[in-house]
């Protein structure tokens, strides 16, 4: 099993969404999708305010240009969202509500295309709604359950997880021995490392 | 062609000089070696005064753990050394004085060993002179040249062409085609890239 933390607004996390079922598939390894928000963690381990893409200018001209190469590599369309970060928090919320049902990945697959192909924003229940229900499940019974309480603390729950685990960006990828992998060009490392030191009760 | 740009204090930069040339090689692609300084760039774009990994501390723990393993992958040695990130000033003049005479890249690497196995002071001209004398040159001569006008004139020059073609960390790759790679973990992409545009003059 590995651990798959992303942020709806993270674009590293595009195409490790993408990429992560069909890799852990062949390598025989199960993923738990984690949806968190990576602003908390920002702001407090840097004192950002906002992604740091935008307050580096120079670091974002470089991690546009940088994921144009790598979509293009992978065969994934990429149309640069004309809000950036957009507010991740809603999708966050809907993609925890579908974890004990199943269909947070093909949600949240679906997300990253509004984001960052459709650019469609994704903070909007209008545009959630329409996906929700591309997934099989009730946009009105789940937008009702993203903003409950338990759904509020669940999601709460993960980014105080991500923080005393030692994360600090999106994607992450952690095992169940505790290695923490960071970004998108760390997955396929990441698997082979679940691979070797997996549990011996999985073997 | 592909030029490859260092400081001799990232930790990163460290694998990238072990494995470069014979990945170029292999590639057909010369490197040209770019001895550089972050520090001006960490501060100007930044406003750090620190290296990241010291100023944000879940940063640093991810790097020294994600070197263990990637270090101990390529088969290379890896000792924390007991102060990080060390002045790599005068390790740059000096690096930067050899590039006419061809023995920059022997250098480099052995100051790398020096900073991150051995532990050593490579801001200290007593730690470097053995270095300069094991690549053949005159460590009286080439450290006295290091202090030279022309040669802080020349790593300046180094420094402003860096941030003016996009860079803002290392070790960093670029093309002649303009393309910038950044990481070590981005090495083999950036041949690829050299490879696959390369000027039609050299085909």
């Amino acid at each position: 099993m590995i651990e798959f933390w992303y942020d709806f607004a993270s674009t590293y996390s595009y195409p490790a969404a993408m990429r992560i079922e069909r890799l852990a598939e062949e390598a025989g390894v199960a993923v738990a999708w984690r949806p968190f928000l990576l602003g908390p963690l920002f702001h407090g381990q840097q004192g950002l305010t906002d992604s740091p893409f935008n307050a580096f200018p120079v670091k974002g001209a470089y991690m546009w240009r940088d994921m144009e190469r790598l979509c293009s590599e992978e065969g994934l369309p990429l149309v640069h969202p004309t809000s950036f970060p957009r507010n991740s928090l809603l999708a966050a919320r809907v993609a925890t509500a579908g974890l004990d049902d199943g269909w947070t990945p093909a949600f949240s697959r679906a997300v990253y295309q509004a984001n960052f192909v459709d650019d469609a924003d994704i903070s909007d229940p209008a545009v959630l709604a329409p996906i929700i229900a591309s997934v099989g499940a009730g946009p009105e019974h789940v937008l009702a359950a993203a903003n409950s309480d338990t759904i509020k603390t669940r999601l709460k729950d993960h980014v105080r997880q991500a923080q005393a685990r030692g994360l600090f960006g999106a994607p992450s990828f952690l095992t169940e021995d505790g290695e923490l992998f960071w970004g998108n060009d760390r997955l396929e490392q990441a698997l082979a490392w679940a691979v070797h030191h997996r549990s011996t009760e999985h073997d």
